[in-house]
Formats: C-alpha cells, sequence, structure tokens
C-alpha cells in the first residue's frame, strides 16, 4: 500500500475560481424551478502532469511518474469536483488507472464516473482491471466506454463491464473519422454529465486544446525534469493563449491553473 | 522606448543559492596569495525562457516574445553576476540581441561579455548590429564570436568587430564536428572567464543539457501559452532530472532553479 494521499492547505484556494459551478441541490426549491433548458456541454476541465518539455510519458504506451505526492493529490481533490474523468483508450491500456478519487474520505456520491474514449475497442479490459476492482470495492463508479460500433456478439468484456454496471456507448463515427469534441461534449450532456475532468493522454489533450473553446479550466502540473526526445508531448496544432493564469507551488512541482483565453492559427 | 526594467523584490533571495561564486577581490590580500591552479571550466547557468510546450520561439529564425517584465528582469539581473553570456548562431542571426544588463544602474564593470559560437561565421554583423551599437553606447561589452577557422582575407566584419574591441576566436573542430562543451569551456577559461550563462538557442540548450555535468544551475521560465507544433523545442536526448528545485512565480511566469542531477539514456 502507498501512503495516503494528503491534501496542501494552499490547494482549495487556489483551485477555488477555477472549479464547476456546484450541482444544483437534490432537493429543489420549489420556489425556484429548475432551469428546463439543460446545458449543450458539461463543464470542462483539462488537466495532467508534464516533465518540462511538456511528456506525457517518456514512451507511447509507457506509464512515467511524473507528479509528486502532493500535486497527485491536486488531482484526486479536482475529480471529486466533477461528474465524469474522460480518458483515450491509450491511456485505458498504457496505464490501467484506477480513474477514481483517492483522497481518503471521498465518498462514493464524489467519485466521478469512468469515460473511455475507444472507437475500435481496443482496450483489453478483465475483472482483474484496476477501475473494476475499484468499484467492485465500492471505491469507484463503473465506465462508459465510448465505441463507434455495437461489438461483436459474444465479446465477454462486455459482460464484464455489466457486471459492475457499467457500459458501452455507442457513438457513430462520420466517414470513420474520429468523434469532434462537440459530439463527444453533446453526448456527454445527454447523459447527464454536467462537469468533465478530460486527463489525457496527448491525443486527447492536443486535440481538446485545438478547440479551447469548449474548454473551462485548464490545471497542468509541472514536474522539474526532462523527460527528452522521443516522449508522448502535448504541443497542439496552433497557439493557445490563456487568461486568468495563477500558479501553485507544491512539493518539487508547480501547477498552473487558468482559462482558455485564445487559440490561433489553427 | 521601453519601460525600464523593473526587479521584484522576490528574485533576489529566490536566486541567491545559484549564483556563481563573487569573484575575488581585484586587490588581492598580500597575505592570502591567490590560488594559482585556474579552474578548467567557468561556472555554467543554463537559462532560457520556454512555453508551456518547451519552445523558446515558435518557428526557427522568429523571435518569440515569451517572458514578461518581471521574469526578464530577473534575467537581466542574472546576467550582471556572470563574466560572460553565450549563445549559438541562429539566435544571434534571428534575434540580434543586445547580449548586455538593461537593468537601470548596472555598471559597465558589471555587463557581461557577448560569446557567439558560430563556426562557419555566418552572422552578418554590421556597425548596426544591436550587440554593436551596444558596446559603442557603452552600455556592454565587445563581443567575441568563436569560429573554427579563420576568416577569409578582407572580411569587413572582421574590422566592424575589432572596431569597437571585439574579436574573432579561433577553436578548431576536430574533423569538422561540433566543437564538445568542455573545449568550448576550456577555451573561456583559459580566456579568464570565470562564469558564464549560456542562454539558447535550442541546439546549444539541449547539447548542454545532456553534457549536464558541465552545468552548475538552471534556470527556466516558463510563460503560460502553447506555440504548437513546429515551434524549436528544448528537448534534450535523455532524461534529465534536478535537484534543488526552486520555483518563483513573476508576473505571468514562473521560473525554476535547481542543479542537474543526473543525466540518463545518452
Ligand atoms: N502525465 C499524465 O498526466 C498522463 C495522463 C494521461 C495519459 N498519460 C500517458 O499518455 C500516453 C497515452 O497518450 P496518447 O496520446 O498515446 O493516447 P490517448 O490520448 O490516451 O488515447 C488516444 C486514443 O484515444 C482515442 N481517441 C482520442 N480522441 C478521440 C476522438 N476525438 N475521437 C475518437 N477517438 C479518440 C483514439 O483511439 P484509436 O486509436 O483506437 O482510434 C486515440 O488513438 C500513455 O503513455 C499514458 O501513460 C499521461
Ligand atoms: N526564449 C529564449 O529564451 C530564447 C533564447 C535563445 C534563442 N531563442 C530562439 O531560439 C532560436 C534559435 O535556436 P536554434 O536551436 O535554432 O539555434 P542556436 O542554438 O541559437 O544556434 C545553433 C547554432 O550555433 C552553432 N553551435 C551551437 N552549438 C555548437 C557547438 N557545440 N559546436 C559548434 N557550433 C555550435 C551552430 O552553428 P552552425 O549551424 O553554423 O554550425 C548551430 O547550428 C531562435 O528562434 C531564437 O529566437 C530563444
Amino acid at each position: 500500500m502507498s501512503t495516503p494521499l494528503e491534501l496542501p492547505a494552499s490547494v482549495s484556494p487556489f483551485l477555488s475560481t477555477y472549479l464547476p459551478p456546484a450541482s444544483p441541490s437534490s432537493s429543489p426549491d420549489p420556489l425556484e424551478p429548475e432551469e428546463t433548458e439543460p446545458a449543450s456541454r458539461p463543464f470542462v476541465t483539462l488537466t495532467y502532469a508534464t516533465s518540462l518539455d511538456s511528456h506525457l510519458s517518456i514512451a507511447p504506451g509507457v506509464q512515467t511518474a511524473l507528479s509528486g505526492p502532493e500535486s497527485k493529490a491536486l488531482t484526486h481533490h479536482l475529480r471529486t469536483f466533477h461528474d465524469a474523468i474522460l480518458i483515450g483508450a491509450s491511456t485505458a491500456v498504457a496505464d490501467d488507472p484506477g480513474l477514481n478519487s483517492r483522497l481518503p474520505g471521498t465518498t462514493l456520491s464524489q467519485q466521478p464516473r469512468p469515460i473511455i474514449l475507444d472507437p475500435t475497442f481496443r482496450w483489453q479490459l478483465t475483472r482483474e482491471s484496476r477501475v473494476l476492482r475499484t468499484t467492485r470495492d465500492g471505491q469507484g463508479l463503473a465506465p462508459w466506454v465510448f465505441v463507434a460500433k455495437e461489438p461483436e456478439a459474444g465479446d465477454v468484456r462486455v459482460g464484464v463491464l455489466e457486471e459492475v454496471g457499467g457500459q458501452l456507448v455507442v457513438l457513430e463515427q462520420e466517414d470513420g473519422k474520429e468523434w469532434g469534441w462537440e459530439k463527444i461534449l453533446a453526448k456527454l450532456a445527454e447523459l447527464g454529465i454536467k462537469s468533465v475532468m478530460v486527463e489525457g493522454g496527448a491525443r486527447v489533450a492536443n486535440g481538446l486544446l485545438k478547440r479551447g473553446d469548449l474548454v473551462d479550466s485548464v490545471v497542468v502540473t509541472v514536474a522539474p525534469v526532462y523527460l527528452g526526445k522521443g516522449g508522448v508531448n502535448v504541443s497542439p496544432e496552433g497557439v493557445v493563449r490563456f487568461r486568468d493564469v495563477a500558479w501553485c507551488t507544491l512539493g518539487r512541482d508547480v501547477v498552473m491553473a487558468g482559462r482558455v483565453e485564445l487559440v490561433e492559427g489553427v
């Protein structure tokens, strides 16, 4: 067992203005009827940890420890404010991630819904995949896997997923092209997700940075190391400028929080 | 005229342990004779400003404003502690840099010696090059240009350089290969340089990071912007780890100071 995560006192004030709006109370005030118009997309927080040379890992498919315990605690804290966490298929395959908050005291109702973008359903999930063990242990929610078409009949992974309450969500791809972010986010809104924390990998991050207009907050941890040429690199296609920038030093790392101001040249 | 640089109060305490040792007083104490063994290389500070995606500029040969006024003041302050500033030929060509400290109150004796690594002497310097104007204005020292062989007879640039007290320094290249950093630094030591601030560009930075054993301090400014694919990228060949890491927020930027701990996989 690793040491339990502990949240540094500076994190809550630092993050306060970058969080999704608080969810409406579950027993709505009858005198103030809830807004009927549902949002067309959830609140989107884009977040990940990079090296100084903006790599998420040392090579494709290799999980690389970057965040120290303090900035990792920030990430797990941030997860409790979101309805969902979203990752790309290559991250699911490479990292076998838990996709829950492991901050002590997190209740199941604070856990985010894991979403995996996996158009060809190539993630070889089994009952031993970490996210499924986490679900069975009552430490997290069952994942939803976004796929482009129905799986083959008899694919045992569907049963494995449904056993813990997870599901496949079929989202069609037009002309076999990857999903646009508007489409992904509209589907999440339709599924009742009001806030999503997009955690990578690089293909996901670069794609979403290009659509900075769809992003509400960006939270990037920078670890003091160069991973060197050949790493999995976050660098979008155009220039992305930020506003409302704040930095917080956490252990050996620094964390930037900001909002996308402008995307140029895409 | 741009606004004069102003040094934020946090800079001096932040940088204090990363500076070169103070130069011995110019009137040495006759009772404590100076050490006779000269150092084999100067104290080396590697420093530059990058985007979040570790680019020094948006494209080769294009100067890109990254540092805000506060972190720029840090850089100019740092220059006054060094005997020399060193850059690569492409930076001289692209940026037409001043290579002096423009912090108000800097005396000529605090100005560093500009060194340009230009093996084929391709920098088309003229009397109007900024570093030469700076020298004539008494705001900086005349540059030394490291070349691999004597220039053609009658090259007017030699006169232009010597007119202000600058010079060419011939450093032979073995088998036409680029200079090793040991060789460059030994030459600087031989020329009386006890401390050098290496300011880029990327080819210089990546080359020197690979030889982290020759670097004493690293000071990297990170500006909150992605410059995007195609930028001039700092990412060395191996993994470079740092120790004694400290971060300082300056305006919209953050600055990391540290020492190289380990270079792996080169
Ligand atoms: N440091 C960190 O914070 C962090 C966070 C996350 C991941 N990582 C690392 O990042 C690496 C993985 O990153 P990566 O860039 O290789 O992959 P990735 O972004 O995790 O996954 C990319 C894949 O997800 C699917 N996908 C993503 N966007 C899509 C879209 N708009 N429409 C349809 N499908 C989409 C595609 O699957 P198909 O190829 O099947 O079409 C795509 O190839 C791993 O090494 C992991 O350890 C690090
Ligand atoms: N943001 C910042 O802090 C910052 C700082 C500096 C520069 N920059 C930017 O960086 C860009 C330039 O970077 P760059 O990577 O293209 O070039 P660079 O590093 O400035 O210059 C590279 C050139 O210098 C010579 N050189 C370097 N190391 C050498 C060695 N060990 N032995 C022999 N010659 C050596 C070579 O000249 P030859 O090709 O003639 O052999 C080499 O091609 C510009 O766009 C500039 O604006 C930004």
